[in-house]
């Protein structure tokens, strides 16, 4: 059984209550607590030894990650992050200096955010260190941008560059808060995702269970020189259009929106965020599953890249 | 370094912001997001395969503890708890059934309590089970009773009976958050904690870092069946006296209240909970530290027990 699988399975034990929005199977929970103009977004999420990161990377830069994940959920509901709590398991031997160092990759993201970190747990966790992070945001009341609202025909776009992730961008990416805000207060997002698990996989969670499909023109998926320059340097590499669909942790923003208003959408985009790509990669079609279009073809897509060729 | 002196350590790292009225070093951090009669209370805290619960406890208690332990902190802020969300770490190999039942037992406790559960995520944890909970409060603007203000010649109280939870209570135990929100909305309760590490302990996060003390009755100290058990039915269990001051995971309220309001707060409190103890065992002191008295005298109290003998 699978993680999915099991949170499938736990779904439908969820307590539930009026304030609650939008529960389990989002970005982030979305409530009502009553604040007049805004909702509030919850999201936990963690970080562990030996599945997120090794002990030898950089422990500021794995802070930094386990905050950053969160505020990527944050920034793909359109809202802003505004207080974190961290709970940390710590086998029982212990480095002070690498936790002081974790606690420093973390708080000084959480500044660039202005965002509060008013606390923190420890406790033991005997397989290794455990960084769970609990986080707070805002957005506007009724605004959250959801994964569940593309519609036939939209446009699928995508921030900055995808695949080769582990090469480095996995430890120190931006988390796309103020892009975020910004496209859910200038236009309709119809929905709108982080690529956590990879384009091929997270663009399935905006196909409404299926009940849309999509289709990708490969050449205009936007690849990361760490993909490419892999691929060229290791035979056993991905190819880099697979590394793209694949790899995962890019923590870039996936979304669609209307056709109509997408040359509208590029334009303002290259104005407001000259240095940050933005791309077109494809529609929403009404046949449901995940096509890519190349100069041969039509292939059909799996979560985890491409299977079988279906013929043009 | 102890998990305490790590986070003193930790603590001048944390990024602050203007919403957060109470931070690290209370019972939930308490922020100001806008709502114009509330404060939100937040809080993270986990349970840990091995170091909270063994695998043979029922999953259904685990799951309840593993909420009960954060509701119980929002009540001794005399708050209202609202939303939780989990993040579950699991083994590579785990049972789904028992992951289903700790679901069920701790969204049981949610429903009861009128939280709901928005939302969990679950991650690999190569060294066992590790269950974070995350959770969102309300109290009334300003109103949340804090750890920090106990005045000399306040009355301590207590509710319930402490000592031996580890014979059963520790996984079944009922947050006292009824009582927690009535005690702040009736009486100006000067200070509260709940008492998870022992009185002995959980007491000196009451006295300012030092600025004042704490005198306890011995006699005073309400003490359970399950203590006075443990200590006739084992040579080598702790006095039942020990026990209720050290055992912890008591999760009982400890309080603090001008001593004019002492008599008061009595007869309210038998008349809306007749059923649980509410004990007076002993009075805010100038003198700082804590000390134990019983007919033969005065004894100095350390985190741990009774050390050693002062005189009368």
């Amino acid at each position: 059984m699978n993680e999915f699988q099991l949170i499938e399975r736990l779904r439908p034990l969820l307590a539930s209550s009026d304030m609650v929005r939008t529960g389990a199977g989002d970005d982030c929970a979305v409530l009502d607590i009553g604040l007049p103009d805004r909702d509030v977004l919850f999201k936990t999420d963690a970080v562990v030894e030996t599945v997120h990161f090794t002990k030898d990377a950089p422990p500021e830069k794995v802070g930094h990650k386990a905050l950053a994940r969160c505020l990527s959920d944050v920034a793909a509901m359109g809202g802003t992050p505004t207080a974190a709590l961290v709970t940390l398991g710590l086998p029982l031997e212990f480095d002070p200096g690498y936790v002081e160092r974790l606690y420093q990759g973390m708080n000084d993201l959480a500044r660039a955010f202005q965002v509060a970190v008013p606390g923190g747990e420890t406790t033991r966790n005997p397989g290794g260190i455990f960084i769970s992070i609990s986080l707070l945001g805002l957005v506007k009341k009724g605004r959250a941008v959801l994964r569940s609202g593309a519609r036939v025909g939209d446009a699928i776009f995508v921030t900055g560059e995808l695949g080769g992730s582990l090469a480095g961008k996995h430890l120190d990416f931006t988390p796309r808060v103020a892009e975020g805000q910004w496209l859910a207060e200038n236009f309709q997002i119809h929905s709108m995702i982080d690529v956590s698990d990879g384009l091929a996989g997270d663009l399935r969670h905006l196909l409404g269970h299926g009940h849309v499909g999509a289709e990708l023109l490969s050449d205009a998926i936007p690849i990361t020189r760490a993909a490419r320059l892999q691929a060229r340097s290791e035979s056993a590499a991905k190819p880099p259009l697979l590394a793209a669909l694949t790899d995962g942790e890019d923590f870039e923003l996936l979304l669609t929106i209307a056709s109509k208003d997408a040359v509208k959408l590029l334009d303002a985009w290259k104005a407001r965020f000259p240095a940050l790509k933005l791309s077109c990669i494809g529609r929403i079609t009404k046949n449901p599953g995940v096509r890519l279009q190349d100069q041969n073809g039509v292939k059909n897509l799996s979560m985890h890249g491409y299977t079988h060729f279906t013929g043009s």
